[in-house]
C-alpha cells in the first residue's frame, strides 16, 4: 500500500491538460520551440503589466520589518480594504474588507469553499463542459459533483439545472468567460438562475450558494462581464490573479461573498477556517501587498483580441468549426468528420494534430466529447504559423 | 445549513494558538506594543537574511520572461536539483531533483502526504504534546491521528509507539526540533525507531512510512540535528522555509523522500497529484527561485539562542519549571500549582497571565495539559521586561 487506493485510481486518469504540457515540453526540445503549435494549457505567457515589476521592485527595495511574517490567515487588513472596494464596483455591491478572504489562486479559494459549505453527500450542480479539476476537488471533500449539459451555445440550460437540484444540492458553480468554450453569461441568465435558485429556496427551505469561479473576468472580448455577486444574495465569488494580472505561478486570489448572504459570520468564518486547515495557512504575502497596489491595472487585453481573431482565421481556413469565444483565451472547436465522414473520437483528432506537432487537450477533458480545446497563450506568429499545420492535418483527416 | 457539520464544530474548537494572535494584536493596540508580553504565536520575527532582500531585488530587476508562469506542478526542475544537493548533504543520502517536490510551506506539505499515503480510516500515530493542526490534516483525509505520550523529557516513547502500531498504521510522524517542546530526537532514537519499523514490516508485510516535519531543522542550539532520511527506507522529509529564513508568510517549503523508498515513483507522483488535487498547484514561483539562491543562508539563530537563555532566566527567576529547549523557539513550561497546592488546568494560568498582560498557549492545545508554551519570538528587550510580569503573576497564583 505505498499510495493511497483513490489517489492510484486519479493517477491513472490524471489531469489531461498537465499530461500535454510536460509533453509539449518535450516536443519543444526534439523540433525547436517555434516549430511546435502547443495550445494545450492555459499558461497565460502575456507579461504581468509593467507597473507590476515597479511595484514589486518598490516593496523588495522598502524591505519592510516583518512584511514576509504570518499575517492574520484571511489575509492582510489593508489588502482585504482595497479588494473590496475593487470587488464592489464590478460586482454592483457594497461590501468591505471583512467579506473578502486572501486565497492561494481560484483553485485554493475553490477547495476553501468546497470543504466549507459542502457535508460529505452533498452535490454541486455545474455545466458541462468545464474545467476538470472540479471533480477533483469534490472529490476531496466526498462531494458529489452534478454535471448537466449547456446548451448548444454553450449558454446555461435553467432547465437542466432546475432538474438536477436536489435536497442535497449545496450549491450552483458557474464560470465566466468559461474555460473551456469562452461563453460570458449575460445577466439576464444570471437573473432567471438566481430566480430559480430563489423559487427552490421557497419550496424547500434550503438555499443553494451560487458560486462563480471567475479568473477569466477581465479577459473579454468587446463585452462587459455583467456583475455576479448582485445577482443573488447566497453568492460567493472565486477568482484569481492568474490571468488579468498573469501571475498563475505565484498562486494569489481571493473568496469574496454577497454581504447579504446567510449567516454571513459563520460563512467567513469557516472559509478563513479552511483555508488554514488545507494548509493553505494564508495567500502568499508579498504577492497580496503587490496586487493590493495593481487594482486599475491588468495584461494588455488587446493582445489576446489579436490572437483570437488570428486563430478563428486559421480555423476557418483549415476547415474547423468552433465557438466564438467572447472572453478567455481558448477556442473550443468541433472535432471534424474524417472525410469518410466518420466520426472519430476528440482523442483520435489529438492524436492526429500531434503528429502535426500541434497540441490541443480533447473535449473529454472537460466532459465534453467531440470537441477540441486550443489555448491561445502563445504568440500571434505560432498561431499564424500553424495554419499549414492544420491544412495539412486536416488533408489526411 | 450554511456551512458544513464537521467545519461548525471544528470553528468552535478552532486554534487556541491564532486566537491568542488575535486576541494579541487588540491587546497591543490597547496597552501598546512594548506593554504587552505576547509569547503566543510562533511568527518568526528575526528578518531574513540580508541575502534574501539582495536575490529578491535582482531576480525583480531581471524580470525574466515567463517568470511568474505555470512550472511544472512539483516545481521548476534547477531548484528541485539545487535543493536536492543541499538535502543530500544534511539528510546523509543521496538525492536528486526528482525526490524533491516544492510545496506551499510545511503545512501544504503534510497535507500532500497525509492524502497521497492514506486510504481514509488509516492511522498515523503521532507523539504527545505535538502541534495540533496535525488534527486537522488528518481530519481532512478521514485519517485517525494516534496520540501517544512522550516520555517525562519528551523524547519518543518508542515502546508507546510499538504498542500504537496497527494493521491501519500509515505513517509515524516525527517533529524535531520539536514543537512545543524544543527537543532533538537523536540519531540513536531514531535509529531504533527505524528498526521497530522494520521489525514491524518483517511481522505484518506492511512498511509505515515515517515522516518528519522538521522546518526548525536549522534553528538549534549547541547541538547538531541528526539527519533523518538515512534512517530508513520509507522515510520522507516536509520542511519550509518559514523558520530558517523567517518567511512564513510567504508559504514556501518541501517535501523530500528517501531514495530507496518502496514504489518510489508512484509515491513521487501521488505528491505531485495531490498537491495539485488541493488546490495547492504549484509552490510560489518566485519563493522558488528565491529559496534556491539560498540554500547556504540562514536567519541568524544566535539572536533565538540570546533570547533562549534571557527567558530561561526570567521564568527561572520567577519560579517556573520548563523544559531546556534544544532547538525551535518555544518554552514549555509546566503550569506550577497554586500557592495552596491546588493544581489548575493550563487555560486557569493563561487566563490568570493575561492580567499580567501576558499571552501563552496552555498545553492542552498541544494534547499536554499541565503546561504553557511561550514562543521567543519577540524582541529581547520584551523578554526581560516580562520578568516583573511573571513574577506579580506568580506571587498572585
Amino acid at each position: 500500500m505505498p499510495i493511497a487506493e483513490n489517489v492510484k485510481n486519479s493517477l491513472a486518469a490524471s489531469s489531461m491538460i498537465r499530461k500535454m504540457f510536460e509533453e509539449g515540453l518535450v516536443f519543444k526540445k526534439k523540433h525547436g520551440s517555434d516549430n511546435v503549435f502547443d495550445f494545450s494549457l492555459g499558461n497565460p505567457d502575456v507579461e504581468p503589466p509593467t507597473s507590476f515589476k515597479n511595484i514589486l521592485l518598490k516593496l523588495a527595495n522598502e524591505n519592510e520589518k516583518g512584511s514576509h511574517s504570518y499575517m492574520p490567515n484571511a489575509g492582510y487588513p489593508h489588502v482585504r480594504e482595497v479588494l473590496a472596494k475593487k470587488i464592489s464596483k464590478e460586482q454592483g455591491v457594497n461590501i468591505d474588507g471583512s467579506s473578502v478572504i486572501m486565497t492561494a489562486g481560484a483553485a485554493g479559494g475553490l477547495n476553501t469553499v468546497f470543504k466549507a459549505i459542502c457535508n460529505p453527500g452533498d452535490e454541486i450542480i455545474v455545466t458541462r463542459p468545464f474545467f476538470m479539476e472540479y471533480r477533483v476537488y469534490a472529490a476531496n471533500n466526498q462531494v458529489k459533483l452534478i454535471e448537466v449539459d449547456a446548451k448548444d451555445d454553450f449558454d446555461l440550460d435553467l432547465n437542466a439545472i432546475k432538474n438536477a437540484l436536489s435536497g442535497k444540492t449545496a450549491a450552483v458553480l458557474v464560470n465566466s468567460p468559461n474555460n473551456p468554450t469562452g461563453k460570458v453569461y449575460d445577466a439576464c441568465v444570471l437573473s432567471d438562475l438566481s430566480s430559480l435558485l430563489t423559487e427552490y429556496k421557497e419550496k424547500t427551505g434550503r438555499f443553494p450558494y451560487l458560486v462563480s469561479d471567475e479568473p477569466y473576468r477581465e479577459i473579454a472580448y468587446n463585452i462587459d462581464v455583467p456583475p455576479f455577486l448582485c445577482c443573488y444574495s447566497e453568492s460567493i465569488v472565486v477568482s484569481s490573479y492568474s490571468k488579468n494580472l498573469s501571475l498563475p505561478g505565484e498562486r494569489i486570489g481571493y473568496i469574496a461573498v454577497n454581504p447579504a448572504i446567510q449567516s454571513r459570520e459563520d460563512v467567513i468564518n469557516a472559509f478563513i477556517y479552511c483555508a488554514r486547515a488545507l494548509g493553505f495557512v494564508n495567500a502568499p504575502a508579498l504577492m497580496q501587498r503587490i496586487v493590493a497596489q495593481l487594482t486599475e491595472e491588468r495584461v494588455d487585453v488587446s493582445v489576446y483580441a489579436g490572437r483570437r481573431d488570428a486563430f478563428m482565421k486559421v480555423l476557418d481556413n483549415a476547415g474547423i468549426e468552433y465557438a466564438v469565444p467572447q472572453g478567455a483565451f481558448y477556442l473550443f472547436c468541433r472535432v471534424p468528420p474524417r472525410k469518410n465522414g466518420k466520426i472519430e473520437h476528440d482523442s483520435d483528432f489529438t492524436e492526429h494534430l500531434k503528429n502535426y506537432l500541434i497540441l490541443g487537450v480533447g473535449g473529454s477533458s472537460f466532459g465534453k466529447s467531440g470537441w477540441v480545446r486550443f489555448a491561445y497563450c502563445v504568440d500571434k506568429k505560432i498561431i499564424q504559423a500553424s495554419e499549414g499545420a492544420f491544412k495539412k492535418a486536416m488533408e489526411s483527416w
